[in-house]
């Protein structure tokens, strides 16, 4: 399956570089970004190069920064044409669970599928859960002393 | 408030740039990156020089990319010592939030609040999205007919 990630400006390079530096080199994920100095014809041209680029019979899958925004839309244009998978509002553990689904033989629709089941909980407030552990141990200590 | 996006590598960076695409120059917002070259404490170094770029008394909100990632963890460990907010697993529809959320006044614990009700719905499966939207439109069309 080849993946892609496309955004305004250089978020989908940043995600890629530190992908790369989380898990190491991955094979078949690209990136394009849409730069002010650029039309959207440039986007959609940058964008369908890397379509051309999967094996044939080979599932490619989008992931987008932003629900109706510029590279969004592109990427919905050429889904006339190109029958691909398109997930938006990509984050970094969000596309860490994809390529360890699609290095363990998951398809695109199974991948889909589950990264929607993992998205609510990819976001976190830290400071509640640190302030819920510590209440869970002072629990514990509660717990303990009153045997 | 300020708000200080710290992720591994350029995603930080990344979603600065991209963000000030998508809403134009923003004020009290920067990033930290954690690169390869670097230890952890050179990181906890350049984000206690974000925190102490604050005003007396200003709030400050860290966005950090993952959850147990070594970013997440100079964070945490800071939090010892300075009195912050901080979300993990940020994405570019949940930072354009934030930042208006902030634009209009809003504190820091009312925006993780409204954050982490908004997390989910921040990623989509576009192909089923437009599946269903093209199923209510003929749905549309079959109450037209049926008058």
């Amino acid at each position: 399956m080849r993946i892609i990630l496309v955004s305004h400006g250089s978020f989908s390079k940043g995600l890629y570089q530190t992908m790369e530096m989380v898990l190491g080199p991955q094979e078949n994920l690209a990136y394009v970004g849409l730069y002010p100095e650029q039309g959207v014809d440039i986007l959609k041209e940058n964008i369908e190069k890397e379509f051309k680029e999967a094996k044939e019979n080979e599932e490619i899958l989008v992931l987008t920064d932003l629900f109706y925004g510029s590279p969004f839309n592109a990427v919905v244009q050429l889904m006339n044409k190109y029958d691909v998978y398109h997930l938006t509002g990509i984050n970094v553990p969000l596309l860490m669970e994809i390529l360890i689904m699609r290095s363990n033989g998951k398809n695109a629709e199974e991948i889909c599928e589950e990264a929607m089941k993992l998205a609510g909980s990819t976001v976190q407030d830290v400071r509640k859960y640190l302030a819920d552990m510590m209440k869970m141990e002072e629990e514990d200590e509660e717990c303990e002393t009153s045997f």
